[in-house]
């Protein structure tokens, strides 16, 4: 096993002690693995620069040393700022204007650092931003469903937040893209990066029209443990998450555990409960998530209090509805065909007759009976749809 | 119109005086619908008896007697009672020892009386048992879910409740029987009244399996109203209720609000978004009906505190769940396909040489990683279904 490079360490460190914030947190992104929490703590305690040092030399931390030294002699901030800024991108960090504050949420858990490709400002294009996550194998409904609530949010001014997964991301995406929207896509790997290679069209789109974003250096290749710390900048940049459709074990389950935590609206939208890849929401619904079932329900759920109410669905009106309880029983008490005496109605109604003869009446006058020598009929054709149930 | 037989009221009234407090309030059932409150509060105050008096007579109440008469005039309760025996049933009332006492949290709008086609003691299968209701026009989905809710809580050794409408209703009831368990039918017309007249075969199996139960005497027909009063029947003799499939405006949501109303627990299962009958039960679920993927799950909502428990569904393990933190980061920092040396593992996955070391020989004990030439590869074989996510 090679030996550490502690001089090309010192070489490194000797450029940061000259350089910016910025070169600094690049360095370190591209150094220790983002959400952990010794190297975040190290950064609270003693800055960018004070970690960068612990890591080049042997004292006085020489298992820190001896685990990041070889990353840090490799690194190269500069070339890799000047990288993504070929590729229209930057990098943002705590203080800068555009930074979304909302991350702070995270605590020690925050990013120090976000590497971006897009040409808006991140914190205007966050603030009223939506994560929709799911499964990578999803079914053509949950495709569906999260294209569909993807296109409404963008259309009512909503930045749309995912993966770059395919399945459930890739279709959100492709909604919001569609619908001429804002769709911002968090990466596990650097933002130069196209993973999976079949999305690079679809990453071009999105760094043009919104946002590419990553916590690790340009270059960096996806592991399973980046995904899932990338999840919880999902959960925190936005103001809520929708689960669309996951399995029991899923791991967008983690970015909804992770919303949770923030105190961020979870929402799921359930489909049919002999679908495994609804299991997972379903889970998360019977344990206080809340059900969705389209884009104002979620605006509802992640906007103003007040403000952003969903209407609530109503069904077909039935014919009955227009009338008083006491013509609904009249009419309740008529056959659908054939002939009724007004008494016979006073009596399988239970009414008064002289009730029953106004409602008989002012029913005749509506059109919804007729006069028959034998008593009274209803016409059938002013009450279609009315059945009892 | 013609006016009230005032004497066949007195000579009704004459009988009753004498007649046990079943034969009066089987002349109620016929007389006055069930669920009016008005009615109710007379019953309360005056006994059964006092509200037959005050029907046959003109005085002191000129409304009701002018209301009600007319039936009374008609009413038999002697020869419905005998019909109902000779049908292997039975009127019971508040007071019989298997009069289900969970129907007095209705308060005021409990029934007077029941009557009943089974042979078993109904407080005793009322004791454990679950309402199932929704849409009439249901679709497969739902039929099929219906029915093996049905089925699997009949399994164990739960009463199923429904109405004895087509569609959810029915397939309850069909899943109930077809696991020999018990199920009973809350209908909005007399028990010897097959409404709808296709179920008349259905009705029969019920009646031999379980019960038929009705407010409304031998002979009636169901009315619109029938079915909304019967609906919190349904509601107050079970534990809870479980809306299967129901569009935004469907009645079962009726036995709903009713079982809410009773604090008893309201469940309900999801389905497709895009599907309108299961858009009723979407609704409630977003005000606080609990989400139901089982009868496992029906039994711990609606069961006894700690003894119901469903077991809580898990997926498939991955092959990276068998392993610890260090040892996951070592697979994660491998390539899929390819060799890796030593150094390049620790440097990727930013953990300490002698780590990834001690880990490499586990895994290569496991049978998890091979080692090669120029490092270590990863044995396929072992770790199907490992991608990240």
């Amino acid at each position: 096993m090679a030996t550490v490079d502690a001089d090309g360490g010192s070489h490194v460190l000797e450029r940061m002690r000259s350089a910016d914030e910025h070169t600094r947190r690049a360095l370190l992104s591209a150094v220790a693995e983002p959400g952990d929490p010794k190297i975040a703590a190290l950064v609270a305690e003693h800055g960018a620069l004070g970690v960068i040092e612990r890591i080049a030399l042997p004292q006085p931390m020489p298992e820190l040393h001896a685990r990041l030294a070889a990353r840090l002699a490799q690194a190269n901030p500069e070339s890799d700022l000047e990288r993504v800024r070929l590729l229209g991108g930057r990098l943002v960090i705590p203080g800068d204007l555009e930074w979304p504050t909302q991350l702070d949420d995270l605590g020690m858990a925050a990013p120090w650092a976000l590497w971006l490709r897009g040409s808006q400002d991140l914190r205007l294009t966050m603030w009223r931003s939506v994560a929709i996550v799911g499964a990578r194998a999803c079914t053509p409904y949950g495709a569906r469903i999260a294209s569909e609530f993807a296109s409404d949010l963008a259309c009512h001014g909503w930045t749309v937040v995912s993966g770059g997964a395919f399945g459930i991301d890739a279709a959100a995406h492709r909604g919001a893209l569609a619908a001429d929207g804002n769709t911002a896509a968090v990466l596990a790997c650097g933002v130069d990066v196209a993973y999976p290679p079949r999305h690079e069209s679809m990453f071009e789109l999105i760094a043009s029209h919104g946002f590419l974003i990553s916590e690790v250096a340009p270059g960096a290749v996806p592991h399973r443990a980046r995904f899932l710390v990338r999840n919880r900048v999902i959960a925190a940049i936005t103001r809520g998450t929708v689960v669309i459709e996951a399995a029991i074990r899923s791991g967008s389950l983690a970015t909804a555990r992770a919303a949770l935590g923030l105190d961020r609206p979870v929402l799921g939208t359930p489909g049919p409960i002999t679908s495994a890849l609804s299991g997972g929401v379903h889970q998360i619904l019977r344990h206080g998530a809340l059900l969705v079932t389209n884009a104002a329900e979620v605006i509802e759920a992640v906007g103003e209090l007040g403000t952003d109410l969903a209407p609530v669905p109503i069904g077909q009106q039935g014919y009955l509805d227009h009338f008083d309880s006491v013509t609904r029983s009249v009419l309740d008490a008529m056959p659908s065909r054939g002939v009724m005496s007004a008494d016979a109605i006073a009596r399988e109604s239970g009414l008064a007759p002289t009730e029953v003869l106004v409602s008989l009446s002012r029913l005749e006058l509506d059109g919804v009976i007729r006069r028959r020598d034998a008593g009274w009929s209803i016409v059938r054709s002013a009450v279609i749809g009315g059945a009892p149930r």
